[in-house]
Order: C-alpha cells, then structure tokens, then sequence
C-alpha cells in the first residue's frame, strides 16, 4: 500500500486527505508529524519545512498542491526525486476574478473608502468612467492575457507589456525593455503577471516604482522573487505608490514581525489569488501517484533547472 | 440672469460649479453660505440642511445631483415647486461594478483575509468556484437585471427575486412574498436592489435575516428606508449575517456616535454605489435650467406623490 504524506508549515491540509482518498482509495494517506509518515513515498508538499522532505528514507515523488513550486524549491536539503505539479483548468479564472476584485477596489477608491470608516467619516468621492482608468498588465502569457481581455470587457483602458510584441484585441501592447517607462508612465493600476526569469528577477524594485505615475497602484500577483519588499515599503511610505495589493513575497509564509504586515496602503494576500480546488488537488494527485507505481509518465512534472 | 445654488451638507460641491457653467455659461453659479445665494432660483441639492431651500424665497426649481431624490424629500420645509433628479445613462453600469467588487470580495473571503493582515495572521483558504456561490438579487428592475447578468457571465450562480413574475436567461427567478423564504433559503450572497414602496420598507429587517442560512452575506444597495439599521446591528453581533457592504441608509449621512461605523463585518460605504459624474450632472442641469428658463417641459421630473 502507498502511503502519502502531507507536508506544509502554514497551510491546514488535513481536509486534503479525503479528497485524494476519494480519487484513490487505495491509498494510505497520513499527515507530517504523525508516527506512521517516516515510511511514505510521495511528499504531498505547500511551504515544508527545511529538510522535512528529505526526513523520508523511501520517498520517490514530491507532489505541489499548486501550480506553483518555488515554495517547495526553497528547501535547499530537496531530494533528488521527480517534481510535479497542480495545473488547474480554472486557474486563469481565478487569477482574473481576483485582479477584477483589485482593480474594482482601487477604481471605485474602495481603499480610501474603507480607512474613512475606521475614522467614521462620511465622504463621497466621484465616480470616474472605468474607460479613463488605465491597468497595465505586465505578462502576457495565457493568464495576463485573459486577466488583460476580461478588464477590457469590463470597461477598463488595458494596456499590456510583455518581452516580445505580441497583438491582442484592445488591448494597447508595448513590449522590451525600452518599452517599460512609456508603458508604466500610462498605467494607473500595474498588475504584475510575469514568468520568473533571470530578467524579472528583482524587477518590482526601486528604480521601477520611480518611473510609475506618483500615486498609482499596484496589484502583484506574479511571483514571490518579482518584488524588492524594502523598495515597495519605501515607495509607499513616500506615497510615491498610492496604493498595493500584493499576494507573492519572496519569503512565505510573511513572518509576524515583517514590517509589509502594517505598510501603509498595503493589503497583504496569503498567496491566494488563485488556488487550486481541494477536489482537484485531490484528483491530480491521486492520478499522479496511481502513474507513479504503475511506472507511467508523470503528469506536470517539473523541469527542475528551468524552475517550471 | 438666473441664478443657482449649490447646497448640500456632507457633500462638497464646489467643483460642479464648471461643470454647470461648461454646459450653460449664462448661469450665475453661486454656493450655498455665500452672502449672494439668497435670491437664487435654482437649488441643486444633496443631503440639504433642513430648510434651506425654503430660505430661498425666489426659488422655482430643486434639482437633485443623482437619481436619488429621498435625501431632498427627507426635508419637511420643502417648498413646492418642482423637483428634478439626474438619470446617468452609465448608472446601471456603475452599480453592476459596486456589486461585482463586493461579490468578489466576500466570495474570494477578502473580508477575512483583511481582518487576519490586522493580526498579522497568513491564512490561505480553499477557493471555490464561482458556480458553487449563489447570489440571489432582490429587485428585477433594469439595474436589478443588468447586475444579476453580469454576476452571471463572471461565473456566479444567479437567482432573482421580484415583485411580479421574469423571466431571464440564466437567472433562476421568484416572484412574491410567499417566495422569499425559499429564495432566501439557498442565497450566499444577498443584493438588494428593490424599489421603496410601502410593501419594501423596512423589509431588510429581523424577520427577514432570520430567513437568510447562517452567515450569508448582504450587499445592500437599494434605498436607505429598506433598512431597519437596528436589526442589522443585531444579526451582525450574532453572526446570523456573516459580513454586510451597506451603501444606504435611513439617515444620511451616518452620524460620527453612529454605532454602524464599527459594527462588526460591516463595510460602510457612503451612498457612492454609483454616482453620475460631474460631467453629466452639470449637463444635465444646465439643459434642465434652460428649459426652465425658456418655458419648456422639464426632464427626469419627480412624481413627488410617488417618490421617483
């Protein structure tokens, strides 16, 4: 019988253990921690602790709950052993529904709103055409280009960067490096959906905040190593940001006495723009292991080098 | 040369002055206060101090600044003479933008995820799709439909609830009060949209949040007088409603000792769902005028027997 193991240091993942039961009953399946779980084969891992994977003598698959791995790649001790993934049908969905959430709570001025009524304070601003706000959107894979095609449909100015030119329906596209200033100077709400490479590694520093309009918005739902967190704390100190929403930090989970907690104008998301179905956590999963001992090519396995 | 004034408590007005004057520049524009409003023939109000216009012996025209006209009727001293209110043609939009951002909001669980930043606490929660959230929409009128589709298109499960029976695409619709229990029962998200009449006031009250499942959410953006504000304090405390957005109230503005302002759950917002631009209103006020002016039938004229 297979035993699976469930690993993370800030996400409850007890409720998973049904759903990949449900999906393959054959499996035994048992949490970090418990005195059973040292013998498990897959690592069914979100933010494990250092060295927690590399605790398993038999272990022979490390499985994310997400599509993203980067939280489980940080545990320098990972033993040598595939890498897979979630990839969730919807996840361009959710991705967009929360930007939407963003954007809609910047254009309306939700934040100004909010901080009024801490202060009981009574005070209506106008209301502007979503067509004279302009998002931009940095990243035009699949996800910044539905994230781009579903503002527009909304009302909004949209206008998208991207490192080779790309052509998408009113949607004004800029692209390269030399590009960036023009295309930030533009932005009101920059939404940040990039690929981590080496050359968006650090991008959303000091020098990138300065060319944004003073007082635009920020929606950061790329990846964790996008952001100079020293750099966006600055910026809206200064009030050179008007405002952030920012969902992906280079160290998560934020720990308690991380100054972001209390930023000025800053709303902090656990890492939860788009987060995979607990049923389809459960079923890829499930799926992936039933491959594994079956010998069979796995599913969304992860190419370790490029980091995706 | 006909003179106007603008008057309103909680509202600063200045900046509709240009905006009259734009569309209209043989108007004499003048605020409220000033030693030279009081042979003014025109009152463009919001919220107005009790009496004001009554002060006004020259006045011939009361024109609201929104669709709205109840913050102007709520003053006893009304002289009478006719009443105008503004129709934006983008109104319906700007409330289907109010209501999305506030569906996501409570869908996605950002009023948790807000409160857990407050304790610095990162907590991921699982995502749902939107099929499995249902929004139930009270009130079919045209706003009422082009909010309920729009949530509709965004993924949501949508019902409606209306006075008379509709039938629209998407939606599952219930007619009548022998309905509201049942609609109520499977509704997560509730939106009120209903027009004021006798049957609709104070309908938002006890007797109907006890109908509500435990820890619904309640998006009110209808008519202040539908609130019983007590009763929402109430189920609040409780937890019987699990988070409410309320744009409207019976007394605006909310008073600074109002016990709203820091009722759990509760986002308080000030009557700003959708508000016409001040482009619009001033060009609507201005033609409205000349109509006046030139004896001419006037436009968006309130039935002041009716209400609206």
């Amino acid at each position: 019988m297979t035993k699976l193991v469930l690993i993370s240091r800030d996400y409850d993942m007890a409720h998973l253990a049904p759903m990949i039961r449900r999906a393959a009953p054959e499996l035994d399946v048992t949490m970090h921690g418990s005195h059973d779980a040292l013998d498990a084969e897959v690592a069914v891992c979100w933010n494990p602790p250092v060295g927690a994977v590399a605790a398993l003598p038999r272990v022979r698959l490390i499985h994310s709950i997400a599509a993203g791995v980067d939280n489980i790649l940080a545990d320098p001790r990972l033993p040598d052993v595939p890498l897979c993934r979630v990839v969730d049908p919807q996840h361009a969905r959710g991705m967009s529904e929360f930007v939407m959430w963003g954007a809609l709570h910047f254009h309306r001025q939700l934040d100004q709103v909010m901080a009024n009524q801490r202060d009981r304070v009574w005070l209506r601003y106008d209301q502007r055409a979503p067509a004279t706000r302009t998002i931009g959107v940095m990243g035009l894979g699949e996800i910044g280009t539905r994230v781009g095609l579903d503002l527009h449909r909304a009302g909004f100015a949209v206008r998208g960067w991207s490192k080779r030119p790309k052509d998408l329906p009113g949607i004004d596209t800029f692209s390269g490096a030399d590009a960036l200033p023009a295309f930030l100077q533009g932005t009101d709400i920059l939404v940040c959906l990039l690929p981590l490479t080496d050359e968006t590694r650090g991008l959303l520093d000091a020098r990138l905040f300065a060319m944004m309009q003073p007082g635009a918005k920020l929606i950061h739902v790329g990846r964790g190593e996008h952001l100079v967190p020293g750099d966006l704390l600055d910026a809206l100190r200064r009030k050179q940001i008007g405002g952030a929403i920012v969902d992906v930090f280079p160290n998560e989970p934020l720990a308690a006495d991380d100054p972001l907690w209390d930023a000025p104008d800053l709303i902090v998301t656990p890492h939860m723009a788009s987060v995979a179905s607990p049923e389809t956590i459960g079923l890829q999963v499930a799926l992936n292991v039933r491959r594994l001992v079956g010998g069979e090519p796995l599913h969304h396995r992860v190419d370790i080098a490029r980091g995706y």
